[in-house]
């Protein structure tokens, strides 16, 4: 594979992917770490060991690094979500799935999370719609959770719109606290955000 | 007052006062708007019809206006927050209340908690921490409340501190989509919005 010249084999289809993949996840490190606006190319080559010049083999620019990732967390989640739309459980179930999902997903991809929701100003216009457009197909599936629920009687909710937008208030914000590793069982805090949601505070 | 010169009348103590308030709004709108870092001395001075040579009599640069203004949002918080600690009824109504007044003067002085909780990581390492303090402060606050419903048997809460967060991110989250103006009743929002909070999304 290797030739007399000392080139680097080709790499095969396969891990040319994963080394892209690993070049994006660096660009987002770097992007969470810094803000985008104060990363810079150099930074993201030196987070891989890499040259600028080799850098720019896998991405023709800052902004097409985030433009290839900024909708990978938002997919992520409705991808996961419309798994649930064919489950067969109550919308208590459901909705107890679809918070623990959104939690641990925040918690294993932060950084994905981080960049989207945090510079995402500095996407084009056309993508800033797209990514609101993905959005609201995301709140749709909890809202028709919850108006589900309250057709079956399992749920009490007067505006099921505003509700959702509450529900994914709390959970968008684990990012600030709720952080990876450490002696926190994530689970157990997703099963209990859950449930606060679900049962709120007042003894019933 | 005024000189044959035609210079401008002295400002009266009071009237300097509310000109450095303007020149402190002023400068939230343009940060709020473009981000601490996007804006320049010149875009908080063209917002206020000034020169820059003018703006600099108020503030020093841009990072003396940032730390003028980034405590305001927490210790109005904390300020309001500390009058239900006198107050007398039952931890249900302190808690609604604490939750009406949060979501009320997020909408009301939107322009400082969008710099306090997006800008503040311009902010020299003493005051991010200075911050976080206030912030705790202001957590404790609402950890207190839930643990003296506890007792009193109003609130069912298996751990105060997980659930303010999430209480804390359920509203701070309402400056993403809870705008001021237009034909939403702010105040009755904020009202379902501690009901949900209160009582959760499944029937009792």
């Amino acid at each position: 594979m290797g030739t007399l010249s000392g080139e680097k084999p080709k790499q095969t289809h396969k891990s040319a992917r994963s080394r892209h993949e690993e070049v994006l996840d660096a660009g987002l490190r770097v992007f969470a770490l810094k803000g985008y606006r104060g990363a810079t190319i150099e930074d993201i080559a030196s987070e891989l060991g890499f040259t600028s010049a080799a850098l720019y083999y896998y991405i023709k620019s800052k902004q097409d690094l985030l433009l290839q990732t900024v909708y990978r967390p938002i997919d992520s989640l409705i991808e996961s979500a419309n798994q649930y739309e064919s489950f067969t459980g109550t919308s208590l179930e459901k909705f107890t799935r679809l918070v623990e999902t959104h939690i641990l997903l925040m918690i294993e991809r932060r950084d994905w999370f981080i960049v989207m929701l945090r510079d995402q100003a500095h996407l084009p216009e056309d993508n800033i719609l797209e990514l609101r457009k993905r959005d609201r197909e995301y709140r749709r599936i909890f809202t028709q959770v919850i108006i589900d629920g309250n057709k079956s009687g399992e749920f009490d909710v007067k505006d099921p719109r505003v509700t959702t937008l509450v529900v994914l208030g709390a959970l968008n914000w684990t990012l600030q606290w709720l952080l990876p590793g450490g002696d926190v069982d994530s689970k157990a805090v997703a099963k209990e955000i859950a449930s606060t949601l679900l049962n709120g505070i007042a003894k019933n």
